[in-house]
């Protein structure tokens, strides 16, 4: 659960700073989480040789998604992908999910079914199992909450705040190919089929509406001392980045040439006479992983990821906190690299 | 998680049934619940000495509460109660608490607030620990989503499915209590502040807005081999004494004149020249137990309760299944006991 990932209209005020205003009137005491609020997910102890790992997740209608583009099975799939995304990146393995959804009056049977078909296929790989939930009418808009459950075993935690000066900055496969696909499905009027669409297309779009989260690699960096702090993408880079250098009290040196991008959003960009760097670097949604390395592990790690066709690229390195959060261009010049945020969904 | 207590609206097809096709899309391997989805919560191996119980339940403005007479203070305090109620009837003690909000845009900083203040309240005795969550903005209505966590040891788990013929029937407390005080919110065009009301109508409408959940019965109930099944009354009597049924195979006789009522209930009643007994047998959210108990206890049990000062009564027994679910009136004359749905709020 990234505070600000569901920040979209909610400005005043911003819930990280609700979110910190809490815990007074809570107990702190008697039962003690091994990570709590803050992170993608909260750690609780419960043997000694696994934490249970637990995370919450909206998805309004209208704010996360428009019925207007996405079918109900783009909206389980995606809800469900987001979900296991938020365990890939404390590291651990999915184990349960419980779903509560609020079904507007105009929903038939078949749209409920089509939302747990797509809900099930990212869930399959990993055996997770649909333990509980609640649904409900809604007087207007769907309403998604999905709960999910890991393990992790100690001492195997990835979280956000262990990025040290020198470490390397890495992400997972390519970025910006999510807010691409909505460009793209932006244009038009009407939500079209996907099979209908040019090859190059349908690879931006099924990455808006059908992420891959990254159980294995979270599973591999957490196996041994390899990530120092890890996040998934959801954001977008630039917020991203700003969550873990804020949680590890550092700055970071961004290299532009380095961000990792496909083919597809290349050719996309070209052909509607655009960059693709903003996307690669604002946009939201790829699920992809944001994690630090110090550089004794760089060369197991890489051929690690290599052998398990795990794609990872090297795009900066944590600097002390004063130096900020800068972006180096092909010339060598540095600016400030501010946060973007991404609203999900701009009706 | 009662499957029914939303079903509000849901009527085509019912919840319950659709909850029952999924199943199939998911795993039932691997990691092993030891109670799964339909019971008032699942129930995780965590370790020997302890299991995790895990529920979530959904609050939709206008299905399951309404602005017009709750403030927010009193939409989070029913939340918790509510959310904590199903802990109890699982003998469990609650630890942790993830709260998914999605606020409309009329909401102002100090609702959220107060949200949080009411939903503090209940959690306090326990020392329940918020630990995470997820706030977004919503096009229309107010929506919640609750997980509540909790622990219990093996052996000591209440489930719904062990009532056995011949076991005494109980519930804690008064019932109708929360029905009536909505009904009489309901006679006021603008809501009432609740201190300009007289004494007896504030009981009830505290009861609707602040109920109690019944931790320590519950924890008491799962102490020893105290409670053949239990549930909480969120639907009322009549529906959640059918759910217990249906779980546990059984038939049950009621008799109408042991219903436990408050001194208040019947005098509002009196006063608007009905008799409170619907909204004892059928009202919903008094979040009282009901629970089975072998007679072998029944002299320790009663003891104990009483010696903890937990008002307890028997109200009937369980019978075969063909026996089905009735209720026996004062001159002895036994007719059909069947469910009513409760509608939380009806605008």
């Amino acid at each position: 659960m990234p505070p600000t990932r569901r920040q979209a209209r909610l400005s005043q005020p911003g819930e990280f700073q609700l979110i910190q205003s809490l815990p007074r009137r809570f107990s702190t005491q008697g039962f003690r989480p091994i990570v709590g609020n803050g992170d993608d997910a909260a750690v609780l102890p419960s043997s000694s040789s696994q934490h249970t790992v637990i995370s919450t997740d909206l998805l309004i209608e209208d704010i996360h998604f428009t019925r207007k583009t996405a079918t109900f099975y783009d909206i389980g799939y995606k809800a469900a992908a987001a979900n296991l995304s938020d365990i890939a990146a404390m590291g651990a393995t999915p184990t349960a999910i419980f779903v509560a959804i609020a079904l507007p009056p105009s929903f038939i049977e078949e749209d409920w079914h089509e939302f747990y078909r797509g809900l099930a296929i990212p869930c399959q790989p990993y055996k997770v199992q649909l333990l509980g939930g609640d649904t409900s009418s809604s007087p207007t808009s769907l309403f998604i909450a999905i709960t999910i459950m890991g393990q992790v075993a100690p001492g195997h935690i990835l979280t956000r705040h262990g990025a040290r000066k020198g470490d390397l900055i890495y992400v997972s496969g390519t970025l910006g190919d999510s807010a691409a696909g909505l460009a793209y499905l932006k244009t038009y009027q009407h939500p079209p089929r996907i099979l209908s669409l040019p090859k190059s297309r349908q690879y931006l779009v099924q990455r808006h509406f059908h992420p891959t989260p990254r159980i294995p690699l979270g599973q591999l960096l957490a196996s041994r001392p390899f990530a120092s702090a890890a996040l998934d993408l959801s954001d977008g880079l630039s917020g991203d980045l700003r969550h873990l250098c804020e949680h590890s009290q550092v700055g970071a040196l961004i290299y532009n040439a380095r961000i990792p991008m496909s083919e597809q959003i290349k050719n996309y960009a070209k052909r509607i006479h655009t960059t693709p760097l903003h996307w690669a670097l604002h946009g939201g949604e790829d699920y992809e992983l944001l994690f630090t390395l110090s550089p004794k592990w760089q060369h197991e790690l890489e051929k690690m990821a290599k052998k398990r066709r795990i794609p990872i690229t090297q795009i900066g390195v944590i600097q002390p906190k004063q130096f900020g959060i800068r972006i180096e261009q092909s010339d060598r010049t540095r600016n400030d690299f501010p946060a973007q945020s991404y609203e999900h969904f701009s009706p």
